[in-house]
């Protein structure tokens, strides 16, 4: 038995949270260390995402169930440690019967800077930070989610906010301390108010912080999950940031120290940004999902969705930066990793979509990326 | 209507070979150039399996489709012409009965050595023989093939035997030119005579040449098919060998020139082993289709295939040099490099095999590779 939708459904798959500080720690308490802060904040839209998740699965089975007696099947929590420090957890979801394959995963870990990490600061012009001989400790808080529905009507969707902090080995305070992450939407056929209300949520957001950010974050977005090999987008995009920072520049140890109260309070602005952009993802996919995930479909459309899917292996394996880096690290976790591919995929050769059928004009889309918000 | 299996199953689906030659080319005439014979045995070598395909597909349905009257699909042959010079022939196969992709792709091109090419090879140590001011054109000639059947039982196959010559614009003897290739296994569920059959048949290919062969090329195969961010190999291996010439070096112009005509025959005697090796793989791989393409399996063990394809994926998408190069090329050949995957393939969240399991014993295997052959 379980209980009416969007009531308490996820309340009985309760699990530790990832982080949970002795002493409560508050959002928005600007005396606290970010890093604290943030491993709260990324449990707080774990949870929300993955009951969404969860509230939906319910509300599709509902009438079903009850008839039947059978219960959905809601996200696995999977709680893990990391031996060299920090801890995750999983919220997953397979073969569910509006998700083919949902993962939430937060991790917050420290330890070590490795060498891999370093070397991709260096390559990433982060080397005038680092000294030649110093050792550094590393911190990251992230929440990274991918949802794949059954439907082929229904868009996937990726989500991923992070925090990182590097500290030299005896210090306390940050050499270097920066915000990423994006959201973007992936589907197999073309929405256009999909789109548009997928970007609108997000720009509103955004906008609300800075009227660059959007303009910016939505280009970078675009420019990032791009298949060069198949000339064509992941997706219809949203929005992707790195290195984000007070100014939209490292905080650099000296400039730390001459940080100004309030210019430490634009660090934890953008901190409010970061939340409120992961907040807002229930309502930038799940009405989306409420309207797509049971409309009709034919065996075709769902062989389309799997070519679909093959390419966002592609995309995932092949040119995803954080993939490549995971996969490169020794000691990763490669669960974790290979969280954000689909649970089904297809490749055919020689499949190319009809001329004015409505899978080539998905993938005319995905050709020249469209402005969706106004 | 069709005709009794094994007998000229593959003629009716007849298309022009790649290479024509106007004259027609003997292999084993040693006055001709090296190109032109690889070039019409790479096509010998493609018709030879995809005919063996087709049989196979053609014997499963015999009795059903006698009574039904409906044909089995073959393999589709699919010429494409390159723009900066050469062609090629992709025989394949979709969603047959027994196979549920196999494609046999011939290509013989040649035209300017790109830089990608060039830069790989000073990477692998070849830039001895290239003059820094120099410009190259390049010739290859290669047949790759990768078969996956739908029977969980019955292991994917891969092959790949190719020559390539480097040439120094405006001359005529190229200043490098080797062989490279190999062939091995991938079951979803081991099958010790199996994997100790593939083996043993190109072992003795490999023997009646060079006793030195076999476990040379065994290991690299070995060390090449790792997965490395799984811990374990893609599959039971075979063989695999690179920039095999006489004595097992380059070729360089000086070495060409001071050659006698027994060392040149030399050069002629890898091309036979060469061709002996593509020309083997039916006798390695169809005795194991026959036994196998037929026999029960549960949805579980589907399933399982299903997630074994996906670590193929990974490997071909993450690890494999000649796709990682490929997708790096402009103007590769995508559908090409992309037929090696698998039709279907599956990832799920920490799905591990229980002990003792014939999944777990698979497993097992490929963390170990094992000697199959006497």
């Amino acid at each position: 038995k379980f209980t009416k939708p969007f009531d308490d459904g996820s309340s009985k798959k309760s699990a530790p949270a990832v982080a949970t500080p002795i002493t409560p720690i508050v959002e928005d308490d600007n005396s606290k260390p970010m890093r604290d802060k943030m491993a709260v904040f990324v449990r707080k839209m774990q949870k929300q995402i993955a009951d969404a998740v969860d509230a939906l699965e319910i509300e599709s089975l509902w009438q079903a169930a009850k008839e039947l007696g059978t219960e959905p099947k809601l996200c696995v929590r999977d709680e893990w440690i990391r031996a060299e420090g920090g801890k995750g957890l999983s919220c997953v979801l397979m073969d569910g019967n509006v998700f083919e394959k949902a993962g939430v995963l937060v991790s917050v870990v420290h330890g070590p800077a490795s060498a891999a990490l370093i070397k991709q600061m260096r390559a990433r012009g982060k080397d005038g930070v680092l000294e030649e001989s110093g050792v550094y400790k590393m911190f990251a808080a992230g929440c990274s989610m991918v949802i794949h529905p059954h439907n082929p009507n229904a868009p996937t969707a990726h989500l991923n906010y992070r925090y990182l902090e590097l500290v030299k080995e005896g210090e306390e305070k940050p050499v270097a301390a920066w915000f990423g992450g994006g959201c973007d939407l992936t589907p197999s056929y073309l929405f256009e108010e999909d789109a548009i209300h997928f970007h609108q949520v997000i720009k509103d957001v955004c906008d609300a912080h800075d009227k660059e950010y959007y303009p910016k974050f939505k280009k970078w977005c675009d420019d990032y999950f791009y298949i060069p090999h198949r000339n064509e987008a992941r997706g219809v995009g949203g929005i992707f940031f790195d290195d984000l920072v007070s100014e939209n520049i490292y905080i650099f140890r000296k400039f730390i120290e001459k940080l100004s109260s309030q210019e430490r309070g634009d660090h934890n602005e953008i901190f409010k940004f970061v939340q409120q952009c992961g907040l807002s993802f229930v309502d930038q996919y799940i009405p989306i999902m409420k309207k797509r995930w049971n409309t009709p479909f034919t065996p075709e459309m769902k062989q389309w969705q799997q070519l679909r899917r093959g390419r966002y292996v592609e995309f995932n394996l092949v040119h995803d930066r954080g993939t490549k880096f995971g996969l490169a690290t020794p000691g990763a976790r490669i669960e974790s990793i290979m969280c954000s591919l689909p649970l089904t995929a297809r490749w055919e050769y020689m499949h190319f979509p009809e001329e004015g059928s409505r899978e080539a004009e998905l993938v005319k889309v995905l050709k020249t990326p469209k402005d969706w918000a106004v």
